[in-house]
This record gives structure tokens, C-alpha cells and sequence, in this order.
């Protein structure tokens, strides 16, 4: 990393002239270990999908149904991640890690369910700890087979209804926040309205109140695509490999990935900041400044696929910039 | 616009979920007149450079001899605009509108010099009406030539030493706003201190006092590569081909172009908040939001090229992403 700021020092430009744009490289010096840090020619998506039980207490306007009805979009190249990511030169590898309808006719899809969907979070824990540890698992294998098969850029996406509500429990209970703070319309407004999603996202972290075991949390607040993409994280950072977040679920991932193993989210790339108010609350706890801010709330890994031309030239401009042509001025 | 707006309503995603994308393929459609809106493939880059007098006067740490160094870094492809184009597959014209130094040695560059740098604009004008009309033509020309010959998205950048302080005075005297609130950094600190500089761009405003004609304006305040960019964005807009603003030069172009011909502005991207004042204050004085933040304050086109990826995904997401699967909820 000194090594980057040594190099950007000498570039053809006013110091300190492309702003963020040179921490990022700086950043990326850091994660890859390497100065300058390589140019990612190989980004990668992973999107996990699952379901939650908590939809049945009414956590959203949209019946679970539409998770499995996404899946099959997604397969089939017409959800917006896949748009994004091709604009990119993206893979798109969508996982099954948890979703309550059966999949099995789709080709284009990972089957690694662990469970049908969570159970209720207002009820009951989502899911047992062996299968948090197993829907862990699956994230970590996924960055094995991407990383070995060449992606040098990693990007996790989510697809769940119901998934901001987990979300938002798990992030008022990682930061230390109100379930007034972190509760947002996530994919529109709940089916009974905003206070009763609220009254939800309280009950469960009211549930799992003083637990801060990462594999417990996710045990009660559940998601189990919200613990692969945590799995999916440390497995990036431990790889060394530039990885970029998405929003609330994501944010939610990573606050659990950072209990995992430490140092997990000054690995991670902040791609955007989400309009659900949990992401920005996540991000600010880890210490993380997103690199766009556009209104966005639709998850699937579509705001980091916005980010990734954003890492692509900061790694570029750091690599290829000429020096000075010139002697700078005397301070 | 209004069918872009009702084919978005029926993509796969939460009404709305993809923010301010949305608004910026509405945009898109007005700009180009088609929806879905075409996803650009050709973006040009346009740099143009032209010194400035009041450099003499200690508007700025770097000497003027550094413009003509960086367009020759320019054409040997080394600046920052250079690599961050080529990251989006964008071609870099690079034209002399009114360097003061000879060039005539380069040949990648466009020679269409009007005069070897303006007049101090705190001592008289910066160059005559005629000259300001024949640096306008330059931008328009090159807009013509370039979309002539493909390309679909334009962007202009600028070089020129001191031209931070042009440009303040004329978003000052164009948004109606004091030397103190309009004036930056630039590219460092000037070489005599920022009260110095404030106190240039203030002599120069009052010098322009009440010169509301935009051809009129530019002479008074000048930058010939300001000018250019006026009629860069006239032409562009005029040819219902998106264009993407960069910072705080780009920005008080786009004031003079909006002068120069109503709607300019809004048909105008804008890629980026400059660090400096001035471009924040002329772009909220014409209705703009930009799409990223990243602290920069380079010009070159820099910004504005990082903003292209979002732009093409804006327009890409609409063509391309599938029907919802299932109907929507009851509201």
C-alpha cells in the first residue's frame, strides 16, 4: 500500500487529483499484495438465493413464490444482475442455497440447498447452526471454484423475498441499532405496511437480543443466502482477491463475515450505498465508504456490478498512467 | 420519455429498485428521441487545451509550459483520460484550441489553435468576441466529425493550466454567485495562496460585471478550450447524441452552452462532482445531479469517462432486462 501511494506520487497529475479513485488502488495494492495491483480482467458474480419463513407474518408485499420466479429470470439471462454483469464481462453463477420451491428442472442453476427456506425469524431461530455452517460452506466453495477457474474480482448478490427483513435484524444486532434505524420498503412496502415490518424486525432481534456468535446470529436471524454470501466473503479475503459489496444483504453479510474472521471488511470494496437504511448504517459500523450512491434497492449484486468499472480504472490509471512530464512546482 | 417510464414498470424488479439508472434511461430516450434508448457502443473523448493567461498573474502553482506538456502526454497516451478511455473503449481526440506553446510537432494532435493562450482576464478581456465564436466552431465541428463517424456517446475534457480560474469567474458571473463561493483548489493550491487566487477570480468577475451574452461572456473570461466545450455540448445536444459533463471547466461550459442555446443543459449527463466549488454550484444551478463522487479534480474528461459505464448500463438494463415473471401484488 505504500508502494501504491509512492507510485500514484509520481503519476502525470496534480497529487491527490483522482480522489477516491486512488485510495481504491491503494486498497487494492493492499488485497492483492501486489504494486501495482493487477487490473481485474475476470470479474465473477455469485448470487444466493433463499427464502424466509418470516413472509408468512406478512415481511413483504411479494409471495415467496417470486424468489423461485426470479431464479428461473436469473437462469435464463433476463434479471438485471445478469444484464449488468454481461455489460461488465461478468460470469453469472446463481445458487440455490435455500429457496422453499423445488429447482430442480433448471440446468442453469447450482443446486446447494441447505434447508427449503428459514423458518420464521419471529417465531423461532431461521435455521439450526449446522446448516448456518453448512450455507457457510457453500459461499466459501463457491469462491474456490471462481478464484481456481480465474476470476481475479468477486461479486456476490442476493435473491430472497423477504430477505431485507433478516437483513435489517441482523445489522440492528451486529451495530447495535433500533429496529427503527435499520428497517426500510426493502422491495416495496410490506404487505401491512411499514410499522408492522418494523414490529417484525424488532421481534426477532429482540429474540436473539446479547447473542454475538457470527454462526448463531445467522442461527436466529437467518438467511441462508445471507450466510453463503458471509462464507463467500471470508473466502475472498482469505484468496487475496478484490471483492465488491452490494447492498442491505450484503451489508448484513459482511457484518457476519467480520465476526468470522477479522480484517474480513478492510479486504471489502463498498460498490454503492443502498437506499435501505440498514446498508449504510452496516457500512459505517465497518469502517466502509461506498463508491456510488444511485437510489438503488434491488440487491442480486446489481449495485457492485455498477462499482466494478469504478475498481477496473482506479487499477488501470495507477498501472498505466505516464509520470510527470515535468518537475512539480516547489511547495 | 413517457414509454421508457412504462417499460420500466414492467421489468423484473420492484417498481423503481433501480433508482436514479431509471431516470437516467428516461433520460436517454429524450436525449436520443428513441426508447428503449440505443446502449451506446462508441463513446469519443474530446480533449481540448488552450492556456491561459492569468497564470502571470500567480493563478496557479504550475506554470503554462505544463499545458503543452500534457498534451503531448496526451498523444503519447499516457494521461489519465487516455487510460480511463481506453477502459471504455472510447477513442481520445486530442485538439489544441489555444496552447501557447508551439505543437505543431505532434501529430496525434488536432491543430485548430485560435490564439497561443488568452489575455489576462484581470487586466482586459481574454480574447475578442470573434476569437470566443471561432473556438465555439472548433467544438462544434469536432462533434460533427465525430458523430459522423459513429460515435454515440461524446465526451469533452479539458486541458489548459490556470483554467480553474476562468472557470470559476464564469460560473460565478453566469449562477450569480461571489468569487469566494466559486472559487477552488484547481489543481493545488495557487502559487501565491488561495486568498490570492479568490481575489483573481474576483478582479475578473467585477471586470465582467453585468455581460450577460454568452459569446460576449466567454470573451471577457475566456478559456478558448472553454469555449470549444460550449459549443462542444451545443453541437452534441443539437445532434441528440448523449453527452457526458465532466468537472468544474466542463461545468462552466455547459453554463455558457446553455446561454448559447435553451435545453442544452438538460439534455446534458452529468458524470461527476468535482471537488472544486464552482462545478457543484453550476451544475445545481442548472437543474443537474451528478452521478459519482469520488472527490476528483483532474478534468481531462476524467470524470465524465467514469460515469460512461453507468450511462451504458442505464440503457442496457432497459433493453434488456426480461418482463416481471409474475404479476405484481396488489398495492
Amino acid at each position: 500500500m505504500a508502494a501504491a501511494r509512492r507510485r500514484w506520487a509520481t503519476r502525470a497529475e496534480p497529487p491527490g487529483a483522482l480522489g477516491r479513485l486512488e485510495d481504491l488502488a491503494v486498497q487494492l495494492a493492499g488485497v492483492t499484495g501486489l504494486c501495482p495491483p493487477p487490473v481485474p480482467a475476470s470479474p465473477a458474480v455469485a448470487v444466493f438465493a433463499g427464502d424466509h419463513g418470516v413472509v408468512s407474518d406478512g415481511a413483504s408485499a411479494w409471495p415467496s413464490a417470486v424468489t423461485a420466479a426470479m431464479v428461473e429470470t436469473m437462469s435464463a439471462g433476463g434479471a438485471a444482475v445478469c444484464v449488468l454483469a454481461a455489460g461488465i464481462g461478468a460470469s453469472v453463477t446463481v445458487v440455490d442455497v435455500g429457496v422453499a420451491s423445488p429447482l430442480d428442472h433448471l440446468e442453469n442453476v447450482r443446486h446447494e440447498r441447505v434447508r427449503p427456506g428459514t423458518a420464521s425469524i419471529v417465531r423461532g431461530p431461521a435455521m439450526t447452526a449446522a446448516e448456518a455452517a453448512a450455507a457457510v460452506e457453500v459461499g466459501i466453495r463457491i469462491v474456490g471454484e471462481l478464484v481456481d477457474s480465474g476470476a481475479d474480482c468477486l461479486i456476490g448478490g442476493d435473491m430472497g423475498i423477504g430477505n431485507t427483513t433478516a437483513a435489517a435484524a441482523i445489522i440492528g444486532a451486529a451495530c447495535g441499532r433500533s429496529a427503527e434505524a435499520v428497517t426500510g420498503a426493502g422491495a416495496g412496502l410490506p404487505a401491512r405496511g411499514p410499522e408492522h415490518k418494523r414490529r417484525l424486525v424488532a421481534a426477532a432481534m429482540q429474540r436473539a437480543k446479547g447473542c454475538a456468535d457470527p454462526l448463531e446470529l445467522l442461527a436466529q436471524l437467518g438467511g441462508l443466502e445471507i450466510a453463503a454470501l458471509a462464507g463467500f466473503y471470508v473466502a475472498a479475503a482469505g484468496r487475496r482477491t478484490p471483492f465488491i459489496v452490494d447492498g442491505a444483504i450484503a451489508a448484513a453479510a459482511l457484518c457476519v463475515a467480520d465476526l468470522l474472521s477479522a480484517e474480513v471488511a478492510s479486504h471489502a470494496i463498498a460498490g454503492h450505498l443502498s437506499a435501505e437504511p440498514a446498508a449504510g448504517i452496516a457500512l459505517e459500523h465497518l469502517g466502509l465508504r461506498p463508491l456510488v450512491d444511485l437510489d438503488l434497492r434491488l440487491g442480486e449484486g446489481t449495485g457492485a456490478c455498477l462499482a466494478f468499472p469504478l475498481v477496473k480504472a482506479a487499477a488501470a490509471a495507477l498501472e498505466q498512467m505516464a509520470e510527470l512530464p515535468t518537475a512539480r512546482p516547489a511547495p
